[in-house]
């Protein structure tokens, strides 16, 4: 790992970096981010908005630019999708994330979101990293779907090489040959970003796995192998999604859900409270 | 998943199987296997035994034939290595966990194992699946480093299909494009698991990261991706292990482990039991 | 394959694309390209582009843009590598090859370039493959490093479906386990594509080995699964590349390899040949 | 490449191992194995090996014992299946090549065949290797389906080392995301192998490609690369296979492949020529 003079952790001070959206701090509080895959409608983008908002989610996202593997697919509703994200944020209070895919619409797109989001296929498009890397918005930084950990944070050395350090990583599943989920999801990266680099990491347990039944499990297994947050895709009507139906989870499996992470949450604060009293008590023993 | 004819969960009454060994109950308790890689002498399995016993660990695993890349690599101790498991187990009463990789060897290993694990490399051993079908000791089949749920599936209806219905499934890494980690841990296996078929499965962390510092994060993961146990390997003396050194975890470390996964365990049970206590509330009410 | 609308081999005519570029005719005769992976300077790509030209190659290679994983590895020379490309085409007459990363950079790129190459990490840049689809340059699309040929004749789709029918695909190696060479080539895909697409396919077999001594092999490999031809990395003097310095062929083995090839061509025509004879023969009999 | 002490090339004599069969030389002449997938009766296996000998095969290729991914799978008529082969030898001359997978059938099985083939699923076991490197048979062991140059190379180390000096490698395609064909042949393997190992390699378009339609092609490309033969899958009457239908190959397909293969070893004969009278005629001017 080197060459990444920005992205490491330093050994001198450990510090690590806390990514502020208005009150949201990624890499301190365990940050969930809710909601469709894509902009659909006004009505589908705030209602969905609301019900996140309500279950206690902090941040909304959303796409206006959908990169689809084929021409003819639906491919957002760009500036028209961006309008709903900024009147859903007037509605809820919820920052929006966003995707940004060319270069061209970087500054543009600041206008409307709080955070940029690169795509797992963007991860390695260079000029639009130096691009989002010379805005005052963060980066959410998706992994490529075959990246190593190595290549990743290269990337995310490109945007702080041009100023911007606020970059959020997030694994989002890459590709195997287990066909049964979409994806498979990594968590053995988290600790392992932890491990290297000061970014805060998240994890997208709906694209890294593609199945509505997994989705839960896997997001208690990421707060427990310590990541900072989840991105989840919920739609306030699944069965009409116009893309990824089979991983939109509906409002009520979301509130459940948010709920065993908040009994999750509170045991994990304990185990890592006990550590540090352990590190208290054997500090004053000395 | 066509032809699992033994190995589906059943849509009917969706029973699942619980693996009895003495009193360890696999698919009912979350059951923790500790203890070293390959068994080296005397000395160092009876004392790792001692301390993982001490530490709360359920049974005792020990390779005796260890399968290695290299034909010059250290390949276990053979039967002296059977016999230092026995004695083990007579000191602490932990059930013993062994791999048996040749046909030939079935039969007598049964006298000293009370589980036969199958090791990766062997999952599609056919002749060696056939033969442990045969015989009246729970079975711990490994995945393959690149097979799919439904390969995998497939050598677990071998082992049914001749009678010995005690398989327990155990993950225990891919190899992906990431060398970061050893292999990549792939914890959406085990909801997937649970989706389709009645057997219990564990996680391997140790193989399935090969790295000391990933350990601990995704075997609290693994119980909260609700697998059914772990298999760690743990070395009195870790830097003198004559194999997979790296993975090797110290006794002291392990000891912490586990009282974070008892931790963890309490508050997935309490998690379980609010969904109970709603289905009950619900069926109250109707 | 479905939506392949551009892109699918008509089953009526089963015409196939011949793309000129100058008096290359690329998907009619056995086409070589060849030169520097990176232009690096006017001296060294000019004395390369002789040495090519005077073996036999029909067109000549350089990047002048080069994405690279780490952003403080060299990243081409821009518009200097251009004019030097220019001038090195006015000095052999080969028609120019050059990557372009950047949706900004198409319309002036065009001014130096014969043939636009879209880069392995760039495939699913769609913002860059409409901005190529819209201009009247053939285009060399790369496969993605682990793209199945459904995603890349998707990619593919996108620059047809902007009007630009003019699409050269180029096999370049995928990412595997093998970690002998450098990528894996994936040669069966050349009959694949020949099966479902009407587009012409050449093969790289300098990235996609990354090993000298195996592209000489894989080149011949390359004509015999039925290629249209191969793109080549030679540099006048490989121990001073800038990058990719273990494929750099220096010009007196590429001049060997030029033999052989057209060895292997008339050999392969006379095959072919013979297949006609016989087709015209059993017609005249019926 | 560690450790290899018995399979490395020796950079001294750098002279490479010759496998004899009867009049067969693999390592010397271009050799081509062909038969059915499976002995699925006395007629269709002679038939087929009446048809492949007449094409100019020579060795026949036919499993009896078929390892398959379900257990209710047709799994080989077993020693029947050996009697009909040895029959098919006595009636056409040519030698037999067999799958054996199980340590307790070796030394019966060598009654029957001319070569113990191990297939892919069973590279690494270890037990297998060990038996057949104590018989006085060659082993044509295939490469496993996601195994480096190093794990392979490492399994023939384990039969030479038991004294089995006669292996021959073959590629059979390694398991990549490509699904249009079966698997991905890897014939950049072959000059790699050349360049560290004395063995020689053949490589298996059949199972490496999986599409009848892609066989030819990447035959002739197996042997541009430098392989030492193929094996291919040719079956009387392929619609009626029971098992690997679409792979199996009509004996008129084959013999049309045969004629191209013969003109294309002339084709290669005369490069070789060619480079040794350029060594003859520099050694002469020295």
């Amino acid at each position: 790992m080197k060459n990444l003079k920005l992205t490491s952790l330093s050994s001198d001070d450990r510090k690590r970096t806390v990514v502020t959206v208005d009150n949201v701090k990624i890499g301190e509080d365990f940050v969930v981010i809710a909601g469709p895959c894509s902009v659909e409608s006004e009505e589908q983008t705030i209602k969905t908005a609301r019900k996140v908002k309500e279950a206690g989610a902090n941040m909304l996202r959303g796409g206006a630019f959908k990169p689809r593997t084929s021409p003819y697919a639906f491919q957002g509703l760009g500036l028209q999708g961006l309008k709903i994200l900024e009147k859903a944020k007037r509605e809820t209070g919820l920052p929006v994330v966003t995707e940004v895919t060319d270069p061209r619409d970087v500054s543009w797109v600041c206008e409307y979101a709080d955070v940029l989001q690169i795509g797992a296929r963007n991860m390695q498009n260079f000029s639009l990293l130096k691009e989002v890397g010379k805005v005052d918005r963060p980066v959410l930084l998706k992994r490529g779907i075959n990246s190593t950990l190595e290549e990743w944070l290269n990337c995310a050395e490109y945007v702080l090489a041009e100023g911007n350090q606020n970059v959020i990583l997030c694994e989002r599943g890459i590709r195997t040959f287990e066909t049964y989920t979409r994806n498979t999801l990594d968590l053995g990266i988290v600790p392992s970003v932890k491990e290297v680099s000061h970014l805060p990491i998240i994890v997208d347990p709906s694209h890294g796995t593609g199945k509505l039944s997994v989705i839960e499990p896997m997001s208690l297994a990421a707060m427990a192998a310590g990541a900072d947050g989840i991105i989840i895709e919920v739609h306030c009507n699944p069965c009409e999604a116009l893309c990824d139906k089979d991983q939109a989870m509906p409002p009520d499996v979301f509130a459940a859900l948010m709920k065993k992470l908040a009994a999750l949450r509170s045991c994990m604060h304990e185990m890592d409270q006990d550590k540090k009293n352990i590190i208290v008590h054997r500090m004053k023993n000395i």
